[in-house]
């Protein structure tokens, strides 16, 4: 398989693949699908459906006390939508619970911190841990740490995360979060605190998941917002700095809930789906709203406008809640699991997962014949502002494990410029959505969405198809 | 008195008063006054300071843990910067304490909600209070409201401000905070909760005092934040809402802090004093960077500016650090009570309670006679991008006492457009502050106060000699 538009080209145009290989969008469904994109840009659906669900659901935690409450709603708006099948599938994980969480600075300036733990912290003993700070501006200073001077301390690692379109500061941010906990277990540190893998100003810490390795040891993990990190750092100018953590939280057993999935059933080939959708999972700060209410939002608003069509699609049209992405993807690992034998029959794959800011770019990990149709497809998303990218698509977190099975898959990348400021926070509220951008996001998976499903040919998916694709996003 | 700048240009131009008796600022003062605007353009120290008060003292709820803390600490920076008089004159109020708060919608769609206590407000009951929300847009409205509707209900009041450049929509939202709860408390509300009187979209409630009738009901009263009260509104559309509401918080008794003040003795005349300032106390949410942090900040480095010359002013400056100004100006109010026999020796005064976003106004209440002296302050104040205001200036919240005993006083506006969206959150936090523009506020400051301190004659102060002025800001 071939990861860019160079290598097809080449292929193409020196005639190593023959016309009868090339996949192609039928004119009828071009223009199908150039009407259904401006009849989403006037569709208020998806938002109402945003609005449906952080006003009546609200948090999802994953297993928490909205998760059914979540997979009931989703259900019930799968069938309002006029999907004709709606299943869901188990999907179990360790359950984690916040039940409380506060931090100081102790010495020599008392003050309250803004602080979150992350996902799969454990909890302090009780009383707290209080300890002197020891500070790391980079996770490789971390690393590069001698045992003697985090052993025993609270490590504090502090980078500053700056916004961009393509949001790719949280590259940074992430593995800060993710990993520098266990490195500082490792180290003998007794709690580990970032500052905030967040663009934002706010006094609204941003939680997250942590990584440990099994039966590695585990130490209480936090995150301090943007401002409270000024503070430590302003007190750390001044010398020695002893903070206290308190968290309560922790992993309570194993819990079971479900992906729920919605489709619309195709007409000539019901066995080969276009799949789609987004996490209904969410941290318990805000309400999800753009992580990921909007990616489900999107998937739900863009399958029902395709099921309305009075002649069903040529192939299924798969629209899937995934369970808890956000404690490390396992609603898109059961998923994949479930269905490797059919990743033939996934034809293409996109999950909206990066909030519903206007979509600019697309990339494709599909197979060089079927670039004309992608090319196609740019036709209809090149007038809402979409850029074809150059790089490979993973489509998205909860569908990465089946791409990485073999299913084609495109990227549809956000405008990230904002998200930064509000993911993972309390602040992830509907608020912060413009049902403008939203419907933009819609009309881009309504169209290629029917585009794929009309398609002659198909875009490569065969099992281990696209195991050298990595992704640009 | 007159109040406009028209009105003085006729007494003058139609020579009914004697140009003996026209307040001037000498050439000298104004060059040197201009040597001070630019060099406190280049200075950072009132960032400094307020970097110090912020780190090492933090949040300073009026008689709360860090009050003597914080008075320690201007004592302390008014010698260091070389006033040569520093003194405390008690302020006595009742102390109001924040234990814990807790809101949370509870049918039918339970959610947590961001809130915050209002200053004075009462405890709920042990267990909080649960009870159905009554909403109203306006403070109108709930005062138009039949006791039948409000009685035993939680009353929500759902006003939004938006940002101005003069923040004058905080005069819809602040007695919609102050004034509410006594009226929902007179018609049989079991608690009060308000849109927060902020411009901003985060999960960061604005605190704010309130005020209750002597001897009349109280209830518990708080304040959500912005998202949280759509979140309300939205549930509200759907039927009826039930609210559970809990407050620990209340009044411990009396205490008693003090106004900190610092002086540069005048040279010439040491009883005459040119008074700025700002409050010390701050809302606890935040760390009282914008609140009042800046203003004491401004004054003491202006002050400090003006001690470092090498020939003293004529008159006085002094700087007053106030108590507890949040609960309702009682520093500002002992102040005038002390020095009410004094009040014709208060030449000019200014307090900074606006945060320190660039000031671009200058509203006087002065003498007619004095206005040339004001012309040549604007001359000054003009290339730092300050108009001349046409209103009356009352010379900030904690001169207004003094201003009504007869102080003559300048408002000096800043750009409030952001000031809402921290204004007494836990986001009020030194990254709010730019260094620049409180450079700037500084520059303004130090050339207004050096002039009026070597004006040849004053500026109106006179026992009385303001009570017809209201403020414009």
């Amino acid at each position: 398989m071939l990861r860019a538009l160079p290598c097809a080209l080449i292929a193409l145009l020196t005639g190593s693949v023959s016309a009868a290989e090339i996949t192609t969008i039928p004119d009828a469904a071009v223009k199908q699908a150039i009407a259904l994109r401006d009849q989403a840009l006037k569709d208020g659906q998806a938002y109402a459906l945003l609005e449906s669900l952080t006003t009546e659901v609200g948090p999802r935690l994953a297993g928490g006390v909205n998760d059914e409450k979540a997979r009931n709603w989703a259900i019930a708006q799968f069938k309002q939508l006029g999907f004709d099948k709606v299943w869901s599938e188990p999907v179990t994980f360790p359950k984690w619970v916040r039940r409380s969480e506060s931090a100081s600075l102790v010495a020599p300036f008392p003050q309250p911190l803004a602080v979150t733990a992350l996902g799969y912290s454990p909890a302090t003993p009780k009383g707290g841990v209080t300890a002197p700070i020891v500070m790391f501006n980079s996770l490789d200073a971390l690393k590069a740490a001698k045992r003697d001077d985090v052993k025993g301390k609270i490590v504090f690692v502090s980078a500053r995360m700056k916004p961009h379109r393509d949001g790719h500061d949280y590259g940074i941010g992430s593995p800060i979060r993710s990993r520098g906990p266990a490195i500082a277990a490792e180290l003998g540190a007794a709690a580990y605190v970032l500052r905030s893998a967040g663009t934002d100003s706010h006094r609204l810490p941003h939680t997250g998941v942590t990584q440990w390795k099994e039966g590695g040891p585990r130490i209480p993990a936090a995150a301090v917002s943007n401002p409270d990190a000024d503070l430590i750092e302003a007190a750390l100018r001044r010398g020695s700095v002893q903070l206290k953590l308190q968290l309560d939280c922790g992993i309570e057993g194993d819990y079971t809930g479900a992906n729920v999935i919605g489709e619309i059933t195709g007409s000539e080939k019901p066995d080969e789906v276009v799949i789609m959708g987004g996490h209904l999972d969410s941290w318990d700060l805000g309400t999800g709203a753009i992580d990921d209410g909007a990616g489900v939002s999107i998937g739900m608003a863009a399958g029902a406008l395709i099921g309305h069509l009075p002649q069903a699609p040529r192939r299924s049209i798969r629209v899937v809640a995934f369970a808890n992405e956000e404690a490390g993807l396992y609603g898109g690992k059961a998923y994949a699991a479930a269905h490797k034998q059919e990743v033939s029959k996934h034809v293409l794959g996109s999950e909206s997962d990066f909030g519903s800011d206007r979509i600019w770019r697309l990339s494709a990990s599909v197979k060089p014949e079927s670039l004309p149709a992608i090319d196609k497809m740019m036709q209809v998303l090149a007038p809402l502002g979409v850029e074809r990218g150059m790089g490979a698509g993973n489509g998205g977190p909860d569908l990465s494990p089946i791409h990485a099975e073999g299913m084609a898959a495109l990227s549809l990348t956000n405008d990230g410029t904002r998200y930064f400021d509000y993911h993972h926070t309390a602040d992830d509220t509907l608020d912060k959505v413009d049902p403008e951008q939203l419907a933009q996001n819609v009309a881009v998976y309504v169209s290629w969405a029917y585009m794929a499903a009309q398609a002659d040919g198909d875009f490569g998916s065969a099992p281990g198809a696209f195991k050298q694709n990595g992704d640009d996003d």
